[in-house]
């Protein structure tokens, strides 16, 4: 038994995922189970670090917002992000307006509908040393998704090593 | 001369146009010449209320941000927005994205590209009660719109009396 554990810790570290506790959000909420990450508490009060449609399977309008690090960190344009960066990335259902087509005479105004689901990319560069030292989550109402899902996150970011494998840029 | 001046400040009152010195922004920085707004300083730290895609001849990409008194008013849902609200909207062109395109496989991702410009709703209900309570403002490259066009910002806001003359709902 203590020998599986030992393998189990081993395993763990070598692959830079967490088994201790989670470090954000609230104490009664679900963690992340690959990387550990809990919704971190007041994300929806962070600045703007901009805005995207994603069309495709996604259809979604986006808000990438930053706690004070990622913040900082854009605005002086220094790479790569320090620890405790946490980037949050919130879709909601591209949404057609009836309300503001009628104001615009035509059918070309798409807003924010229900939310999809919010991730995170929290930057610890020892704990989640293997995957580019990200720790990445997906809550949907509140639910993490599961730990295949979020294998599958560092392996779409990595073509942006160049930019601290993020791929949004701050809009001024 | 005397009687223009008072005929110029009485159908400046009648129309609750301002002609008083701004009360936002910069003090270096050129005000709205109809409703006597500067940019408030400090606005892009501010939070987000929504996000949107205009399409047509804006095709831009948007972000709805708000002062703490606005935000406020929106997660209570308490109308009218009380004085002193000012909810800034943050237009960039709608850009796609090469670089998220590749990783995507497919051309699905838009993004913000350059600013084309910001416009502001000042909440002050007896200096705009003319105007719905609401003062309009839109700089370009820091420079303020004419009055001409700024006289056309109630009009089109007007079909939105039910939500108080303003048209973005908060995202969750």
């Amino acid at each position: 038994m203590k020998r599986i554990a030992f393998l189990l810790v081993a395993v763990a570290t070598v692959a830079g995922i967490a088994l201790t506790l989670p470090t954000f959000g609230n104490s009664n909420e679900q963690a992340d189970p690959l990387f550990g990450i809990k919704i971190p508490s007041g994300y929806r009060d962070w600045r703007l670090i901009s805005v995207a449609h994603e069309a495709g399977n996604n259809n979604d309008l986006r808000a990438v917002l930053g706690n004070d690090v990622a913040i900082k960190t854009y605005r002086e344009g220094k790479l790569p992000f320090p620890d405790g960066t946490i980037i949050a990335r919130l879709a909601w259902a591209y949404t057609p307006s009836e309300e503001n087509n009628k104001v615009f005479g035509r059918p070309q105004s798409f807003v924010a509908g229900p939310p999809i689901n919010i991730q995170f990319m929290v930057k610890d560069s020892k704990k989640y040393a293997a995957t580019g030292g990200w720790g990445f989550a997906q809550f949907t109402d509140g639910k993490p998704a599961d730990a295949a899902s979020l294998k599958t996150c560092f392996l779409c970011h990595e073509p942006a090593k160049a930019s601290d494998f993020v791929f949004t840029h701050y809009a001024p």
